[in-house]
């Protein structure tokens, strides 16, 4: 049955599929993230661009692909934020928490992490990723003059969750409900997205 | 005339503060911060218990000074805190950002946070030093069931600040003026040490 269902594939699809991921992760730990093109990575794979484009998309898309993350940020911004910035701060935190809290979905999160926050070379191509994929789509989606400022102090409580919470493990935060972390945190995230900053609120 | 003004200091007094931290550095990395006691750094190093303690007072002195921070959180926390929890999230991040935007002095922290994060075997040592450092002294300045909820919130958003304006450098968080980080990261310091933790603000 499975054979028939299947038969509108092509032979040898997830063979290329696993070489067109091979040729982006080494493209993009050898040239970092914004060098490294579709196309390149189609030529190094030996495929059509068109291809890369059916199975992924977008370079977002390959990227998270290749370094298997549980989610595309740049898919993901957007869609917590559809139902407008109102209550977007909590939904967020539950967002993360629901994914990072699995510890099959967090490993490849916290090895980006990881390499991100240190020496590795791949660190580069990380942070020109998280530039493009989560800090562009949270600006965009913000307004005014600050909403670059908003996005950047968005990332850095959720970069602060992340390595109290799952990549440091401090407790009583690592433990802790995930209602509890999203009434913590939700409304720090909501002020950075849309309260005053420039004073108390 | 710097002779005579040091004519009361031993001679080899500073050999022996080196030999102190030479030998508090390889405890610490071999055996964790918990189990390192000043006993055994003195009988690494060849001198007498009370003369670590003359040099360095506490055990947290110690591995600050092993590890050349810049200051000693156990110190500067109670310092911060003296004046009163009204403030004191504004008062946090300014001296953060004092101390942390100072590049000579940001290095060896972030050596440290590298460290930390990663698996290198010196990151136990860091992570038992920053509970007992930095969330145990701010717990202990907390009231309530909530305190080291508090305190491990406090750190939470600290270590974003870090990660995202020295580690990585996201801007424009990264190059914004320390009172523009002050206004937008201390209320969110304050309501995680006083503030509704269960409900928005």
């Amino acid at each position: 049955m499975a054979t028939s269902r299947r038969s509108g594939r092509r032979a040898g699809a997830s063979g290329t599929r696993e070489a067109i991921l091979a040729a982006a992760s080494a493209l993009f730990a050898e040239r970092g993230y914004e060098a490294t093109t579709i196309r390149a990575v189609a030529a190094q794979a030996g495929v059509d661009p068109a291809l890369v484009h059916h199975f992924h998309g977008s370079k977002e898309a390959l990227f998270a692909a290749a370094t298997r993350l549980p989610y595309n940020p740049a898919e993901v911004i957007p869609t917590l934020l559809a139902q407008g910035l109102e209550g977007a701060g909590e939904r967020i935190v539950r967002f993360l928490v629901t994914t990072w809290d699995d510890e099959a979905r967090r490993a490849p999160l916290l090895g980006l992490m990881r390499s991100a926050l240190t020496h590795d070379p791949a660190g580069g191509a990380i942070t020109e990723f998280v530039r493009a994929g989560v800090l562009g789509p949270l600006t965009r989606a913000l307004e005014g003059p600050d909403a670059g400022l908003r996005a950047s102090l968005v990332l850095s409580q959720v970069a602060g969750l992340a390595v109290a919470r799952w990549l440091v493990g401090v407790e009583p935060l690592a433990s802790a409900p995930p209602d509890v972390v999203a009434a913590a945190l939700g409304p720090t995230i909501q002020r950075y997205l849309t309260g005053p900053l420039k004073e108390a609120p």
